[in-house]
């Protein structure tokens, strides 16, 4: 494995790409290119979360792809701490929409440009977001195609183009979400949601019209064009209801998109692994809910499984004359 | 994560260590130690199978343990390809029995050097081999506290201790199996043998008497102090026999010593990650010996699982006056 961190932008720390990169061998692949799966961590555009990078990209790796880790922009820039919520935020243009879509369009774009040095297969590329990660990863696969990314970028729909949208616990719907912090969040969430809302959009609540919280809604933007889902959470989240997962999936359903939704019955937001190796504490592992990894392997396996011959043979590592007498 | 490749004697490129460490977060385990897994690959004692190599450094990272390849003392050196096993192959004095077992036990030493800077649980370090370099780690299971080890190192057992042994599809008697050479092999499978024993053990099939043959043999030589054990391998294995697992598990069941096996019934040797991620053709992948892996995390878990207390929250990040208004 080579590992390999770029930023995307020279006058820039924080926005990166973290490439974990899998050995060829002659003994498997054989210079067979592979799929990739890039991800987005959360962390309600505050931060990214670690729980949500590394061990993440260790799981996809154990099942064969090259692993990415997308840090995009979100408010403290990977420099400060979460920030103190009672104080009204700073707006900071360069992290507000569209800028955190933006950056995963360029990320799509530099990692497609390693395609030969590192064996990818560019038409095996699947992006997995969590929470607010998979609300930019949801995101990205409705703008893939459409001016907000082609026009910002530049570049043609071809080197935009994925496979796949793997979503853990995410958001979909910010007109939903509006009336769920006014009617039903207890007082921590709506301070959370309004601070949130604050620096990803760049406004203050009262600037938030319905078109342009439906425009930053995926589930209210799904077309024919929205690449195959895989959708996973908790119906007992009490940050980002399910209702968020029901709506997307309700929304590929009618736009007859391929997906899979898992809900697990128990649990709160924020699984990441709902395992130990991504817990701080015990009330992060849930068994349930951990089975979304080996649920996304086998979908995953059915799109990006590199076609292979019929028969190996322990004759292919020794001589023909000697397999001959065998 | 951070990878480096440490040889292990200063005068040979043959003899590595591969690690990758994992990072700590203050999100998850926020400073504290975590277990290592310690791969030693097979290939007959010809080579270090690429297949059994990297790709379960993977598996055991994402089960959130660092991973070790360690890439022994074999007749090829990493440096020819498979040899013409029609030829008589020449004896290298520097890489039979019992320098193979003695690069493992180094290894564990240099490991278990790299505590405190790799956040390594000493308490928690288990190998994990397969076919030959499962019967290597079968050797160190039951040659750890004994002269062959101490005095080569000329360290105290504390330094080789180990928590837990992992063995896919592994050789463990050899008496065994010099009478399946003798009685039952095809004449491939008995050149195979023919030479690995003769670059292992270093001596013509003559000269191994009985007690040479016993004296590699883990089977027969399982004491109380051997660590717990995990096996695993299928009923149809053509190459090395699932009675060694067998032999292995009944000597095991005798001492006492905790152990799991499952050998699964359908299936050849050598499957790996019995998934595509190691298979060059379709033949290498078994969906029943796949669960190996799932199998074997829950078998670690119950030893190396991390202490964790019982609730995180929320308001871990956030300040503590908001939490109050929660």
């Amino acid at each position: 494995m080579k590992i390999e961190c770029k930023h995307l932008y020279e006058d820039r720390q924080d926005v990166t790409v973290t490439s974990y990169i899998l050995d060829d061998s002659p003994e498997m692949l054989n210079g067979k290119s592979r799929g990739g799966v890039v991800i987005c961590p959360g962390g309600g555009y505050f931060n990214c979360s670690d729980r949500e990078a590394e061990p993440i990209a260790m799981a996809f790796a154990a099942m064969g792809y090259h692993a990415f880790i997308v840090r995009y922009s979100v408010y403290t820039q990977g420099r400060e701490p979460f920030p103190d919520l009672m104080k009204t935020l700073d707006i900071k243009k360069e992290t507000v929409h569209p800028q955190p879509v933006i950056d995963l369009a360029n990320a799509i774009v530099y990692i497609k440009s390693r395609k030969e040095e590192w064996n990818l297969d560019t038409d095996k590329i699947a992006i997995c977001g969590f929470s607010a990660g998979g609300h930019n990863c949801a995101m990205y696969s409705v703008y893939w195609d459409k001016p907000l990314l082609l026009d910002a970028l530049g570049v043609e729909k071809e080197k935009l183009k994925i496979a796949a949208c793997i979503l853990g616990y995410p958001l979909t719907d910010y007109v939903y979400l509006k009336e769920y912090i006014d009617k039903e969040a207890n007082q921590l969430d709506r301070m959370f949601f309004y601070s949130s809302n604050r620096i990803y959009l760049g406004m203050e609540a009262e600037e938030l019209t319905e078109e342009i919280l439906t425009s930053v809604s995926p589930a209210r933007l799904v077309d024919g064009n929205c690449p195959p889902m895989f959708i996973w959470g908790t119906s007992e989240d009490g940050l980002v209801s399910a209702v968020h997962s029901a709506l997307m999936a309700t929304a590929l359903a009618k736009a007859k998109i391929p997906y899979e939704i898992h809900t697990f019955e128990t649990g709160d937001h924020g699984f990441a692994m709902a395992d130990w190796m991504t817990a701080a504490a015990m009330d992060q592992i849930n068994p349930d809910a951990s089975q979304w990894v080996e649920l996304v392997k086998e979908w995953l396996k059915k799109r990006f499984m590199p076609e292979l011959p019929e028969k190996s043979s322990f004759a292919d590592i020794i001589p023909e004359e000697m397999n001959a007498q065998g």
